[in-house]
């Protein structure tokens, strides 16, 4: 099958047109009428890099090709639009790879309400996936940035942490999964495989007059530097209400590494870490319940000074560095 | 170096804000305000596969990369905006390179006015590029697509084609060289390397009422099937009156292969194909002029039936294909 077949047969899955868009996938560009304020964001996963053929069914993997990007956007606290999909496929992948890999990238375009409107097909020498999604608001000062928080904020999380790096010991060593019952080491692999972008938390947020955002692809040591860098201010992160993945503990024990560690220095849990002001945070909860796509944890708050200090429980500090996607192997 | 400071290096080189931008890069996505229509394109470009290092310089490839992407838009008729790219590095490219990459789609975002917005990097097994781009219109319907042409109208192409065949038959096999002057060579194989999006073009012409327009990516015989299909008309090209670039006669002739089926069925000339009015071909031509980037020639006209028929000037049909990207090597 030829590249004009295949891609004629892909299009006919995607949506000719759509609430923004006058012309979907299949012309030169997708013509859309974004109106008011748009948040562009491009994001790629790469075989050997992000993830490993085998460990994860295509669909799957075409799923957190679009979870990671819109991932951001729930990190502006957007309304997802638009995704555009560059598809880099080595030899082996048949037809009915390229289709499940779509199948899961539509599975998640419906129920986040992204639409795909346009992608390029490419030989690559392995799996490639890259996605650029747009998002929207009614005006730019709607999104909400990493640098607007301000010292006496409340620092907040969604969900729990430290899951993705925890399955990501079970996925490189499965004797590891002994350590916990089936179902949560079925959780935390769930965690690394296929993330969930938090889209109604970051506009619940955002509503509730979140100062700064950012979402934990690196790692919340990484990510809460970043924040507090675009900001011009400190985190202080108190680390016994740091809320961990159930299975976290043993499998770090299992394995021989500091739980709390791999809680704050594992990345790719997509969790989103946000600054309040400290008035907001009973509105921000209510808000996340109506959302009812996770929890929300008061974590520590923002201070003048600059860096990032995780506060032990029992007194002392830990030393956490983020997660670098260009040393991985 | 590791991914942050690098990304941080590299972001130092991006604009901040821009005509329509309320943010730039290095934030979770950029923020802009478009106003009125929008057309999005996504083009990817991987070694081994679109290019070879040692062929060219990193600043050509990373230009290569952007221009390819452009020149959907220029196929639109669209005013480039943004662009949002990823760089998938392989280990042995080192800071300089990702500099270089950088300064050829810096040189070229300048020259046609894209502000690059955004982006991802990662590791890759080989050199990836995709370009993500964003041009603008008034309104939805000042956009040129593939699908108004008429039975009537003219079939009008940019500058010449076959350039960029004959410049990888000389990649290919560097003996060939000896058939044109250095000079004719270099161009052949710059039309390859280093392709130019027909920005001025592509706007003059929908400017001048093209009823239909697409690049040529894909060659023109399977670009003019693109066009004749999404317009349900046919197409009749005279194949006495095609533009082939200067050379690739003797080009095609020294490799044993027919000139006009190189000029036809190669691909990436990234020139452009439209469809006019007849009686628009006056203010197309004037259009051009002003907008001083290439030739406009007249080559044939769109019929009721469909298909592409290519009439050789002494009676009888060229039988013609277009370029395979899925089946490259």
């Amino acid at each position: 099958m030829g590249e004009f077949e295949l891609l004629a047969k892909l299009r006919e899955r995607l949506p000719a047109a759509g609430p923004r868009i006058a012309l979907g996938s299949g012309d030169d560009a997708a013509v859309t009428i974004p109106g008011g304020a748009t948040a562009t964001s491009v994001d790629a996963i790469v075989e050997g890099v992000h993830f490993r053929r085998g460990e994860a069914d295509l669909a799957t993997i075409g799923r957190k090709a679009l979870a990671t990007a819109l991932s951001d956007l729930a990190a502006m606290g957007a309304e997802p639009g638009e995704a555009y999909v560059v598809l880099g496929a080595p030899g082996d992948l048949d037809e009915d790879g390229f289709h499940a890999l779509l199948d899961g990238m539509l599975e998640l375009a419906q129920a986040t309400g992204t639409a795909i409107a346009g992608g390029d097909l490419t030989r690559a020498p392995v799996l490639t996936l890259a996605a650029t999604v747009v998002g929207h608001a009614p005006e730019p000062s709607d999104f909400v940035t990493r640098g607007g928080a301000a010292a006496g904020d409340l620092l907040v999380l969604t969900g729990e942490i430290g899951g993705a790096g925890a399955g990501r010991l079970l996925l490189d060593d499965p004797t590891l999964a002994g350590a916990v019952s089936e179902d949560a080491a079925a959780r935390l692999r769930a965690r690394q495989l296929d993330p969930s972008p938090r889209l109604h938390s970051g506009r619940a947020l955002a509503q509730a007059g979140a100062t700064a955002m950012i979402d934990l692809s690196d790692g919340l040591a990484g990510d809460a530097a970043h924040l507090a860098r675009a900001s011009g201010v400190g985190v202080e992160i108190d680390c016994g209400s740091l809320p961990l993945a159930k299975g976290l503990a043993e499998v770090a024990a299992a394995s021989g590494v500091d739980p709390l560690q791999l809680a704050v220095s594992g990345g790719e849990d997509y969790e989103l870490l946000a600054a309040l002001p400290a008035n907001a945070l009973g509105e921000a909860s209510l808000r996340m319940g109506e959302a009812a796509e996770t929890t929300l944890t008061p974590i520590g708050k923002v201070s003048s000074a600059g860096g990032v200090e995780f506060r032990l429980p029992g007194g002392g500090r830990l030393e956490a560095v983020g997660y670098d996607h260009l040393a991985e192997p």
